[in-house]
Formats: C-alpha cells, structure tokens, sequence
C-alpha cells in the first residue's frame, strides 16, 4: 500500500460526505454556550467519545467550578508529537433572529435550505452548515476525525503522535487553563502546539497564523440618582448617567482612531523586519471586506485591517441605560453601562491596561471603584463608577522562519492547493498565553471561512473549509516534521 | 344646613377611608400601560362607572386607533363651569423591581407593608399606596368621587358645574386629544380647565402651577456593519457604532449642562418680572431634593431646580448596543440606538426643535434619514443615522395675577392648610396645548407628593396626598369662582 494519502483520504471523505456530516450535525446539535455548565458538560463527554472511537485514549478532567478539560494522546508516545488545541465551547447565541435556530444544524445552499445528505446523494462544497460552533470551533474536531477514518479505511498510519487539548472555556477567555495546564503539564509534553480556532484569511487563502491577540475587558457603570427620576421633573437638573456614560466613552479615542488612553500602545512590540515582510506580502482585503460589512469606511478611512491588528485595540461591545424604542419611559435612568473588550497586541499586559483605564477615568473625574458605590459615595463624589474587570491574558507572538513554520506552511498550502500566508497575529484573542507554559513552539492553523459570521447570529462553515480542514489534518498526520 | 363643606367631607372620609381605599384599590389593579388599548378600554370603562355613580352623565367615546376619551358633565349647566382634565392611563412598568407587582395596588408603612383596613381600623395618613398610575394619575378621581359622596352624605349640593375630559394616551403625548377636541368642542365648554396631574411642591407644600413644558423626542440610531462584526478580527478597523453614537450623544452638551444644539433656546419665552417674582417667593429645594436621589450635585452644580425647568431639556432616557453583563458577546455591535426626550419651555415648537437636532446631527457628519438608511447610502456615507421623531406639543404658560388663579391659590392654601405656592411651570409636560385650543384659562392643580417615583419602579401615593385631594376638590366644588 503506498497510495498518497492525501487522494486516499479525498476519496475517502467524499464517498462518506453524508456521514460525516451526519456526525458533524449530532455534535453541534449539543448546545455549548460557555457560561452552561452543565451543557459543556454534555460536550465534553461527546467530544472525548468522537475522538475515543478514532483510537485515542481520552480523559474527561474536571477541576471544581471549572468546564472540563478534554485531554488524551493517539499513538505510541515515541514519535513526533503534535500537540491539538481545540476549543468545544461556544458564544451565547444572542438576541439577533438566526436564520435557523443555533441548535438546530441546518444546510443551506445559499438562500436555501437544504436536506442532510443521505449515502446516495451529491454533497456541494459551497453549501454552509449554520449553528453556534459550527466554525468557532467543533469544525477542527470533525476535520480531524475524519481524517483519521480515512487514513484507518486506506490503511496508512499516522506518521506523528497527538496529545489533545480540548478546552470548555475558550469563550469566556480560558480562566481555568493555566491550572489545568499546570496538572496535566507531564501529559501534556508535544513538540509543537498547533491551535486549530479562527478563520482562513479575508482573501479565502489558507494561513498559518504565528500568534494571537490577548484580551482584557472591563463592564463600566455610571451612576446617576438612585432610582429612575421622572424626565420632566428632574431632567436637566440631575445628572443624566448616559449622559456621563456617553461622555466618558467619547473620550477613549480620538477623530484619527487612536485610543487616547496615557500609555495605550507604550507596550507594545514595535515591529520587526520580518513582520513587515510578512504584512506587506499580505493581499489587500479592504474593498471586498468593506463591501461585505456594507460600510463606507473603516474607522481609520484608508486603513489596512493587517495593521490595525497589530495594536491594541477598544471596542464597545455593548450599551445599556433605560430603554429604548416602545418600552422607553420618561425617565433619568438610574445607571448607564457599558462593556468593552481590549485586544492586547504582543507585549501588552492586561493588568497595566487595565490600570491604564482606571487612571484615564479618574483622570476624567471618576471615582473608579470596583463594586457599587456606598450611598456616602454617591453623595460626596460627582462621578462615581464601577468597573469591573475580565480574566485577561497576553498576547502570544512565535517567530517566523523556523523549519517547522515552513512545514506548516507547506502543509497548509498542498492542502488549500494554493499558497498559504504567513500571518504575524491573528486579529482574534486565543488563551495561548497559558499553552506557551507548555514551552514548545505555538502555531495557529485556522480551517473556517472568514465569513463564518464567529461570535454572532447566523454562525456557519462553508463545507469546502471543512474538507480544507479533513486535508489539512491528513498531510500533518502523513508528514514528519522538521525536529 | 349650613355645616360647613370641609368639615363635613373630611368627617366623611375619615369615617369611611377603608372604603375610599377599597375603591383606589379596585382602580389601581387594572393595568393601564399606555400602549395597551384594550387594557385602556377597560379603565374608560371603570372611570366613566366611576362618576356615573355619583350622578354624572357620563360617555366613552372611541375614535378608531386611539384609546376611548371618557367625557361627561355634573350639574345643569347653567352655573360656572369647571373642566376637570385627569389622564387614566400610566407609564409602562419597567424592568426594575417593584417593592409589590405594580398591579396589585399595596398599602404599605414604610418599609412594612399593612393589609387593606376593613370598617373598624384606623388609617394613617403617612401609609402609602403603591401601584403604577397610584400617583399619575388616578389619584385625583378617587380624589373626587370621595368629596362627591361626602358632599352627598353631608347633604350639601355643589355650586359649580363640572365638565370631563379623561384622557387615555396622555403617556403616549396624547396624540389624539386635539382630535377628540375638535369633534366634541361643543360639549366641552367651560369657565376655566384644571389639570389634575402631577406632584405638589418638593417642599410639600400645595401649588397652583400655571403651565407644563411640551414635549417632543426622537430616537436616534447609528449604523455599523451589516451585522455583528468579531470584535476581535474586525475591532478598531470596521466602524463601532456605539463608540459612534456615544460620540455624538457627546456633542449635545458642553461642560456647564447647556444644549449645544444650534438655537436650542432661541425661541424660549424670556422670563417675565412676574415670573422672577414667583420663582424667587419658591423655598429652596435643591439640598434634600440631592439627598433623596443620593447625588453629590446637581448637573450644573449650585443650579435651583425651578430656573432649570424654565428653560427647554435634553435628556437620554435610554441607550442599547449589543449586550453587556454575562450576555455580552465580543462583537463589533450592528446598532447603536438612544432614545432622548426633550422638554419645551413656553415659546419652543417641537418642529423646529427636531430640525435643529437633524441640522446639529449633519453637522457631526451624519446622513440624517427617517428610516433604514439603503445598502447604497451605507456604502456612499460613513455616518447614515436613522433619527424617527416623537409626536409632541409645545408647553403652555397662563399668566399670573388673573382673579380665577387667586381663588385657586385660596383653595389649595385652605385645603392643604399652609400657603400654596404660585409656580410659573411644571417640569413635566401635560398635553395641555391641545386643552388651551377650549379657549378657557388652564391651571394645574398637583396632588401626589412629591416622592411619588412617577414613571418608575415603586410608584406611591401617599394618603395625607389623597386627602389633600379631596379636600381641594370639596372647596372647588362648593365656593363659587369670580367670574
């Protein structure tokens, strides 16, 4: 037998399309929001069964108050080992309509709906399953599983061992990883961490990503009378804490953009030779990606998305003071908050960002707590608020150049069949700070469609990035890499 | 006979306060959320049986798409001819805990709640009646009905008229009043108009207020991408709409709480001596006013209360952006929405306040639409904004000094038993501009007490306020008005 694994196993997964679509669909049909329990639970059992059934040795690891970890290893032990990150939770599945329910795996073809395959009927490529996790991220774990059910039915072993780490709290920024890490760490040992989360590049072309962002967030209360206050009374005369709301958020960032937080960007790696390469070998993006999000210009007009990503960066994701539209009352609202994620480029810390924007709102005349204020509070200070931090973590950055990386790349690119982009980061935020513990090099391979519409309503991977996905872990499998 | 009417009413009602009680209980427990027309139907119903019981010919009348107005006269007509103007319908409920559901109307003494008295009990004057429209505004017909009986019981007869309009959309902005006006002008003459509506003086003195402001509103939102971006992949390059929108919420006011909105105070009424005059003789209310909303100052700190209501308002009464709390997802937010009432001084038009918010919007960059911008203006403008006004009216003002408002002043300061206070306008808005087409003089005439937490959670009446109310009401219904 010396097929050439890759032909064996294309063979192999479209003959079984309908099957493994089948397997795909019972597992995202397990609701997986992060902050459930008991859901993840339930998926972590799925997961550590699906990769059981390929031969692995699984472990479902539980620390108290924490989603388990999935851990477990395939192969001898004596060969190269390949560390496999992958994150089985998902986002909650918010209040914006979906076109099918999130827990409901649908096909659609287009606009389409379309029925799951049986072992008779053609499978397209451009077809899309929609659910929460579709792409972020359970795809990795059918991709995977496939793969070995293809190399099993040609006969053809793997040529490299896997060690699994299978995270349930990736969404809610991995508060409990590092501990785990640090039990497992003996189990853990591989030369080489891969990360399997995140889109393709804008472009469609396959990347292979060198590091991702950090995070830190904070949720920010501003504080008004202590109960809503009729508007006509007392409008204009009490303090309006959307008022004070608005106005504190308008001076996090200037006309051009850039956040005037003192220090924002005093830690961040200032950029090599190499990342400049690599940006500029980028492809541009911008127009297509402008007219997808169907928005005249990006915040900074003429800007490239590649660049932006390497700095920190503000976002507001969410607003919310009185109400609005029928259920809106005449009123001073009581409070006004907002929540915002930061994304730390290489070098940032969260906990200095963080201090950084405690001293920006005192600066602004805050007085930045971090619980309510007491009612002495309230009555001796104009501006007290609450801010309330996220578990953050640092960004990762590995270095470009390596044999490994080119492997990775020439793995990627033989996959996709066309040449994969060397990314420096990945825009997104991944808990590899606590990986990196691990002390091997960390690479990140994502397979899902860059509009696989991640984190909101309407989440969805087209199947070519799934197959993308099946190649891609047949050719690290088959192929020894570079020590 | 020639007992004197308020003694005789305020035996009356001190022997049967347990069945006043009843009957504001039976009232209150229908719920009357403005947007609710058949709940609406239900109270005109109630009302209009309400005073048809104490012999007024009473009629629900019911123009297509608008809640029922309830109309009816007392007397024969041939004497002085007061109009009573109450509202029966009440704010929406909110989402902020209620100390008891806000329609299951409880008595409660201080922090202790007291069943319903039955015949034998005694009443406290300070117990305080809980439920939503308690205070705003079905106060003042219990108010009525009870000096009515008492009036009745005591045998004495009344000296004026009385003529109804019991508006069910005042909550809305009454935006079919003038309609229902127009078609029963006929039948709604009078010598004068009180507004039974509002709080008496922060104080807790009585007060014959001589105006309300107008209103009008907009909700105002800003477009970012198509849908919900990665905030990660996408933040800080792709537009966020709720950094956007805070932004120019940011503009509205300068530092020292002054609308910047080009012209917003141009067509204010510029305060009159006589208005001076009022506005000085008004008690100091402003340092127990910050202690009871828990707030070191006020928005322009050192300012009076009574000088800010003369002027027009701009108050955020709700703002909504993706999520926050343990909903919150990191996502670029779709929308960014603000709700924002603003309040009219006598002399401001709505319609021209609206321009001014649309020229002071264009002028911060914003294609100003009064709908869903297009896919094509979302990729031609980087600012398309939907601002979708809210019907309003302009404020009214009766001048001071009339003989009628000394009678009224008379009244209140007999019934109350201290001085009233003559005050220039109210804070909220009534839509009285609609009334004041009858011809007739309008007068305000408050009841609630003033920490009666209209439009928000906990709404109250306090008893002493209700007797206020019937108190006042017997010395209108049995002194004869100067001409």
């Amino acid at each position: 037998m010396h097929r050439d694994p890759l032909d064996a196993v294309r063979s192999y997964r479209t003959r079984h399309a309908w099957r493994v679509l089948a397997e795909f669909r019972d597992l995202l049909a397990l609701d997986n929001v992060t902050t459930d329990l008991p859901a993840l639970r339930r998926n972590a059992a799925a997961v550590a069964d699906l990769l059981a059934a390929r031969g692995a040795s699984m472990e479902v690891v539980e620390h108290p108050g924490a989603a388990p970890l999935v851990t477990g290893r395939l192969g001898a032990g004596d060969g190269f080992t390949l560390g496999v990150y992958v994150h089985y939770d998902g986002q909650p599945v918010g209040t914006d309509e979906w076109r099918s329910p999130p827990f409901v795996p649908t096909l659609w073809d287009g606009d389409a709906r379309v029925p799951f395959p049986g072992p008779d009927d053609a499978v397209d490529d451009g077809w899309r399953l929609y659910a929460r996790a579709a792409a972020d991220d359970k795809a990795p774990l059918i991709a995977l599983a496939t793969a070995l059910d293809g190399l099993r039915d040609a006969g053809l072993p793997p040529a490299v061992d896997l060690v699994f780490c299978l995270d349930g709290e990736e969404e809610s920024g991995s508060p409990h990883l590092g501990g785990y890490l640090d039990a497992l760490r003996g189990r853990l040992r591989a030369d080489a961490w891969l990360v399997f989360d995140g889109p393709v590049h804008h472009s469609g072309a396959p990347q292979v990503v060198l590091g991702a962002r950090g995070y830190c967030g904070f949720e920010l209360t501003v504080y008004g009378p202590t109960r809503e206050l009729h508007s006509g009374h007392f409008g204009n005369w009490a303090v309006n804490p959307a008022l004070t709301l608005a106005q504190l958020l308008a001076t996090f960032k200037d006309a051009r953009g850039n956040v005037t937080v003192q220090g924002f960007y005093d830690d961040t790696m200032p950029l090599t030779d190499a990342d400049r390469a690599a940006l500029s070998a980028l492809p541009p993006v911008e127009d297509p990606l402008l007219e997808r999000v169907g928005a005249a210009e990006a915040e900074v007009p003429g800007s490239r998305l590649a660049d932006r990503l390497m700095l920190p960066s503000f976002n507001i994701r969410g607003l919310r003071a009185g109400d609005v539209g029928t259920a809106a009352r005449n009123v001073v609202p009581a409070t006004a908050t907002a929540s915002v994620d930061i994304r730390l480029a290489a070098g940032d810390r969260p906990e200095r960002m963080l201090a950084r924007v405690r001293d920006h709102l005192a600066a602004h005349g805050c007085l930045v707590l971090d619980r309510n204020p007491t009612p002495d509070e309230r009555r001796a200070h104009a501006r007290p608020v609450r801010l309330t931090p996220s578990a953050g973590y640092p960004a990762v950055r590995t270095p470009a150049g390596s044999p490994l990386v080119a492997h990775l790349v020439r793995a990627a690119s033989d996959a996709a069949g066309t040449p994969a982009l060397t990314v420096p980061t990945l825009g997104g935020s991944l808990p590899l700070h606590a990986l990196s513990t691990l002390d091997s090099p960390l690479v990140i391979l994502p397979i899902a469609n860059a509009d696989n519409n991640q984190h909101a309503a309407d989440e969805n991977l087209r199947l070519a990035n799934l197959w993308y996905g099946v190649d891609l872990f047949t050719l690290l499998l088959t192929r020894r890499p570079p020590r």
